[in-house]
């Protein structure tokens, strides 16, 4: 698969199928992750793969309680607005975003693959998250769909107990990331064009073109 | 450029020719990196790309001073221990690091493009480093070398306020990505191999089988 399709097209898969994710597929997304960089090369970062029906259905019903948190207090607000004003294309993001959370709340128990990423002594997160979205896009190539979420940190060390973490390494868990084969289709998220959001020696200043069209498509 | 090319070769990549980065491929770099995925697609992101010299030899002094300190607190047990030991393994990367970061520093003026990453409302880097991470994937099928450090954090809102941040607006810097067309190879860099990093269902439980060589190789 070509560089900028993966890029463009691995948007955030939460329907999935219960079919497993072969061990060879598995293997080609961890060897892709590992050769991102860290810092200083370190490579503080370990990867725990979850294909046990049984231990997917101990963390689905602290996922759950996650998301409730997360609609309560977290997006509190922006649900509310949604509410108030269904027609805004905000809010229709907003509703798309929640009902597309509830069906992996839903249906946890469905996933046939959980990929936790974990680090320590960085602090940014920019030693982990690359080889995060590295698996991600590997697993793309691979026709496997993922997205990513730390909504599990609201519950502190429950979910690294469960997976057997020691507690005296420092270990943080850095995402949660479900993987399985799309019920959906892939295509190029929706987005703030870049001249939006990009400046160019100074802040403010544009970017000196208007970008209003996905620079790559399927052809 | 077939996607796992990109994700084994894209290293850290500091010693760079002063060419210029042309517009268009800066925008190709830019409309990849905002497709990526961020919580509730919430896109609070902003880049800032630096292609003026004049500034490029403001921010020098500031890098250089940084890295001064990343020499003399955060390594200096890395160091002093690879300056007791420099036949070990460990010792010949960090001097690697060492020699190719000192380059950075000491080249900076020639640098012709910086890009600068800030979020906001995100505290794990969840929301950010898949995008940075993409524009490097993005450089990388443009033949453009990149590398990332969160390095200038050290000295505050210095840097910010250089580039005209708004100080009320919450932007955090996640990070600067200096660019540039490489003077050296494109390679995959070695890593700890997977089956060290990962695990299956349990904590140090192994992955099951193991992965001595790269599952991609260039053919």
């Amino acid at each position: 698969m070509d560089i900028y399709e993966a890029l463009y097209t691995t948007r955030a898969m939460r329907r999935v199928k219960p079919d497993p994710v072969p061990s060879d597929v598995v293997h080609r997304i961890l060897d892709a992750a590992i050769r991102a960089p860290s810092g200083g090369n370190s490579q503080e970062w370990r990867f725990m793969m979850v294909d046990d029906p049984a231990l997917v259905a101990q963390i689905a019903p602290l996922y759950r309680e996650c998301i409730d948190m997360l609609w309560a207090a977290i997006y509190n607000d922006r649900l509310e607005a949604a509410a108030a004003d269904p027609e805004a294309a905000e809010s229709k993001q907003m509703m798309a975003i929640k009902k597309s959370v509830d069906y992996a709340a839903e249906n946890f128990e469905d996933y046939p693959l959980l990929m936790f990423a974990f680090d320590r002594g960085d602090s940014t997160g920019g030693s982990i998250f690359p080889a995060v979205w590295s698996a991600q896009l590997a697993a793309r190539a691979e026709g496997v769909g993922s997205s990513l979420t730390s909504v599990l940190m609201i519950k502190g060390d429950e979910v690294p107990n469960l997976l057997g973490v020691p507690a005296d390494e420092d270990w943080k868990m850095a995402c949660m990331v479900p993987m399985g084969y799309p019920k959906g289709r892939w295509g190029v998220a929706k987005r703030a064009p870049a001249h939006e959001v990009a400046y160019l020696n100074r802040w403010g200043s544009g970017l000196g073109a208007e970008i209003n069209e996905p620079l790559w498509s399927a052809s």
